[in-house]
């Protein structure tokens, strides 16, 4: 039966890219709007496309580099490196693919969302949310179709742990890189434009607003998707490594089972989908919400009907349950802590007030405050879930949480498309009543994005202590003590990785911004007649000098992450390995948490300022919360979305090249 | 032969404090200078009592329950809780005395060095350096002697768990409370006073220059005296447990080994005072810096002796050079990341050019970056010492580092009597040469603050790393593994802790500024002829609210890391605990390391462009440089040093309430 079920792995993968098609089509038979409309998109897009292609020539070297690496130093018959090779060529493709077309059809959705809201919020909504939709279907059947394809032919899911890897190298670049990009041109074009020139945000006249709505999409958007992407390949193939040791106990449909639940979760982000609607009055955020539950009680549902019918063991199911509660309660604790109606955000909008400075500070605190109930949350889902079905049930229920993928990324990605959309809209000057409709929409993406993103990081935290486990499997090792000095000595190189990878990512945000600036300011002191409208700015050198920067600095961080890990496998041995990748978590679920509810909330704060609040916009309170606002934006956009990510690649390197850590290893 | 070597323990502690008497009758003796410096010195000294009478109440009420809740709870004749009760408070007794004492001679000597300056450097540094000898003497010498005589009556390693517990009480205390006055004086002030109004640093007219002043000393002074006296009796401690743990490999001498090692660093910390000379054009920081070399060198020679001439394993003394190596290592990299002289606080100041946030961001990124090497040494020491002498080897690893305190804390307490000395200075108007001789001693206590500090938490690295492993001994667990769901789940809890508690702190500091800002704005405007110096502002007044508000902000972090360490254990029982305790280490190092470098880096960064770098003081980049030393300054000065403490409570309160665990514990 088991062996039977397998192949609707890459039909619900098919489906879902049909269904992706559909909405495809749909979203580009919309009206592009006025011709000025089509300009500005059209620079938006050029911009994007020269970014991808930078990124992807640099991933395809890399990439390359890298399959050739485990060809050789995983020979026949010994090890399975040519699988690996193929899987992680795979999977970097299906990854690639899956941010390319999503940005293909975001960067068309932008206008076509601007030009919709400008008869209404409905449409403009529709819109937005369907190009979202796109994205997210094709996130998820592009993963799946690839993963159960190549598992029908190879049978053995350690080599699909290729193919994770291949996935996290993209999603690597893709957060790392569009990251550093999205944070450079909008830090830049605020920092110029609205402070020091005075001029509004996405004015036209800005040499860098173009340079921002392409960060938008290259950030928010392939960015995120591939780092879902990646999550959702690393938690099926874990929990896949963790189902086959415990067959002996489960039977032959554990290895199976985490892609079937993931195929029923597919089935119900598509059903989901459809309760996403918003009247004339309506409130897309709450509309987005409805998405979300609607798709969490249909898979719930399915997985209980899969569990039943093949007569599996509950206790998987009740796992399960358990990781999909828990990172709904995370995402409703982000919510508290980022929200513009809740304390800590007024708060520090108040602190604004005192100074810049107390500002940051009471930002950071409530930052680094928030970080306690999530991390309480992961571990009453692990505990739960470990008492129902073992190591398996913490492997399963990281599955549960990321089933609904294809609907958190469509959620996801309507926000930078709504935004996008805002963006247009004023720049092609539709008036206030279509910007203010675009305002409500762009509203709605901020609120949905910090939920998902507390949801995502409560996933990846499980996902990554699954991965933990999976590389204990593979180096057949059932105990990591604490007390052995090998292990203790990795978990403190480990616990420095994430500060470390998140000060060289924005560490190159700010050299970034600092050329980019300087070039800003040159337009804006040499091109005659810029601040009259007379001459444009030249928008393709910002966008340039952005995405350079951008693919120069991702380079040293990820590289580190690669040769850190590989350095402490062959210098300390497994063991040593083991307690590095432990180290890494700690701190790493630790800093994303921080980073991105402390940016989060700064953010808001400044825009409970802009509501009125303390004096409102241009009152000193609202400058200290624009600084605020700033520090917090490299945070919550650049460094904390990469760090889940930085984790999966250590993990999967550590399992890929276990082999050859056990053959040699310096003091291990 | 081992008995017989006990009794010199509590004789050096006898040598230390008597030779603590004779330098303050040395300082005493110094000439207090005019009238206004001695009103100014009177009013310091008073608010510095009001402080520390205040705390010390609360201390009191405290320290009484949880003296009474050991005798209770842990009962003879099972337990031995009347023991752990009476050492409690004698430790905390001896733990208040060295703070109380230390900061009697601080308050005389601040106004002393000021009229010394007034002749020559020379004469300054004395007065100031053997002001800090007293202080960092006492410390140890106290420490030592309690220990000793407690140990020689009762004979148990454990008891004198609670004459550690009692001294971590006070650190934390007197940490947390200390850091939050100190912060809160210092940014109101500044806010106020630099930035609102315009006046200098330590202007007579700002009505919380007193209040700032008296900061120096309650934070500074006896803050840090208690933080180093309690790592130093925790090192001890833990490696007297393990020892005893060891004594079947090591012999009888194993358990008071530590003791005696102490004994020799308080012997060299005595003798290597006598290497701080420094001449008429003398460089004060290299003179401190030469004690310190000295001081290490003579504890390395007389340790030598001691395990040779007893024919102990010497694995045990090259473990203890591997902490001593490491130990001044980390010094030296904290120095690199924080000097005014290097790329870290001159690249930080560097982008203050650009604008606070992107400044922040700077400042923050090397913060984050600096804890990578201070790692990688702690891991290496681990490695190297458990390669010599097992956990022991760990623990008296710890005890190495630590047993240099005398000298530390007197070089570390030479920097806030400098610095008040400049501020009395400043305030009765002694001219431009003796506040510039003031500066260069000022300034030479800041290198030495950063390369102390580096030093005190790679040692409390160690310490706590040998506390966990005491409590393994005392659990009876010789593995703690992170693949047990439990031990899992208490490390998710344990890294949530020192943020959380950071953050605490933190936000307790905002809001005792917020309340001091309005009290000096109401008395700016309020008291007529305040800005012309024809009214005193009410100085007492800041004093009041800044001491209040400390005290009541301390207590919620306090009691959290105490119910949160029973919570677990009662909980989820003692293997949870360790990985609870673990991660609280990990992410503790990590935050610590960050605070202080960070910290210290933005400070620097502001002065560097103080010195006339980037146009100066006045610049928009001396502008944005202050926001980010404002951010730095509650990390560095509040947050980060209380971390250590933290984590040593919550090891203590788990070894010694571990008997209860073990009897009941709701899931463990």
């Amino acid at each position: 039966m088991a062996a039977n079920l397998i192949v609707f792995v890459p039909l619900a993968g098919l489906a879902s890219i049909a269904i992706a098609l559909v909405l495809y089509g749909y979203v580009i038979k919309r009206d592009p709007g006025t011709e000025k409309m089509q300009q500005i998109a059209a620079a938006i897009k050029e911009g994007a496309h020269a970014f991808l292609q930078r990124q992807y020539q640099t991933l395809a070297i890399f990439g390359a580099i890298m399959a050739l690496l485990l060809f050789i130093f995983l020979p026949k018959p010994f090890f399975n490196g040519a699988h690996l090779a193929m899987a992680y060529v795979i999977g970097a493709t299906c990854s690639g693919m899956a941010g390319y077309f999503g940005m293909e059809v975001a960067v068309r959705a932008n206008v076509r969302t601007a030009q919709a809201a400008r008869n209404d919020l409905t449409k403009g909504f529709s819109v937005a949310f369907y190009a979202g939709g796109v994205m997210g279907l094709l996130t998820v059947g592009l993963a799946l179709f690839g993963m159960g394809v190549l598992y029908y032919v190879l049978g053995d899911p350690e080599a699909i742990l290729g193919y994770s890897f291949g996935a996290s190298s993209i999603a690597l670049f893709a957060k790392a890189g569009g990251g550093i990009y999205t944070k450079t041109a909008d830090i830049s074009a605020d920092l110029v434009g609205k402070v020091e020139i005075g001029i509004p945000e996405d004015d036209p006249r800005n040499p860098a607003v173009i340079a921002d709505n392409v960060g938008d999409n290259v950030g928010d958007v392939a960015g995120m998707g591939a780092d879902l992407f990646d999550s959702y390949v690393a938690s099926i193939v874990a929990a896949m490594i963790l189902g086959a040791a415990a067959q002996h106990f489960y039977g032959g449909i554990a290895a199976i089972l985490p892609m079937l639940y993931a195929a029923a979760g597919i089935m119900a982000s598509i059903v989901g989908m459809f309760f996403v609607r918003v009247g004339e009055r309506g409130n897309p955020g709450a509309s987005l919400n409805r998405g979300t539950y609607a798709t969490t009680a249909i898979f719930a549902a399915l997985t209980f009907l899969i569990t039943y019918m093949n007569d599996v063991d509950m206790g998987i199911w009740y796992a399960t349950m358990a990781g999909l509660v828990s990172g709904v309660i995370i995402g409703l604790i982000s919510d508290y802590y980022t929200s513009i109606d809740r304390p800590p955000a007024q708060r520090t909008a108040e602190a604004a007030q005192t100074g810049a400075a107390i500002s940051v500070i009471t930002g950071l605190s409530y930052g680094f405050l928030s970080v306690l109930l999530p991390l309480i949350g992961i571990a009453i889902a692990s505990i739960v879930a470990y008492a129902f079905a073992g190591l398996y049930g913490i492997g399963i229920a990281a599955v549960g949480m990321l089933s609904i993928t294809g609907m958190i990324v469509s959620a996801d990605a309507y926000g930078p498309i709504s935004d996008n959309a805002k963006g247009i809209a004023e720049q092609s000057g539709l008036g206030e009543e279509v910007i203010a409709v675009a305002d409500k929409l762009d509203a709605a993406g901020n609120t949905a994005k910090a939920i998902t993103k507390g949801f995502a990081i409560g996933a990846a935290g499980l996902t990554v202590i699954a991965l933990l486990a999976a590389y204990a499997e593979i180096v057949d090792i059932q105990v990591f003590n604490l007390m052995d000095p090998f292990v203790l000595a990795g978990a403190l190189i480990g616990i420095a990785m994430p500060p470390v990878f998140s000060a060289m990512i924005m560490l190159g945000v700010g050299r970034n911004a600092h050329r980019m600036i300087e070039e800003i300011r040159r337009q804006f002191n040499t091109i005659p007649g810029i601040m009259e409208g007379k001459n444009k700015p030249d928008y393709a050198k910002c966008v340039d000098i952005a995405t350079k920067g951008a693919i120069r600095e991702l380079i040293p961080p990820s590289l580190l992450t690669i040769i850190m890990t590989l350095g402490v496998g062959f210098v300390l041995g497994k063991n040593a390995l083991g307690g590095y990748l432990a180290g890494s978590i700690f701190t790493g679920l630790v800093f994303a948490l921080f980073m991105a509810n402390g940016g989060g909330l700064l953010d808001n704060a400044k825009k409970y300022i802009e509501e009125g609040h303390y004096g409102g916009k241009g009152s000193d309170a609202h400058k200290n919360a624009v600084v605020g606002d700033t520090v917090g934006d490299p945070l919550k956009d650049s460094a904390g979305p990469s760090l889940n990510t930085m984790i999966t690649v250590m993990s999967l390197v550590a399992s890929i090249f276990a082999p050859l850590f056990a053959l040699f290893s310096l003091l291990g």
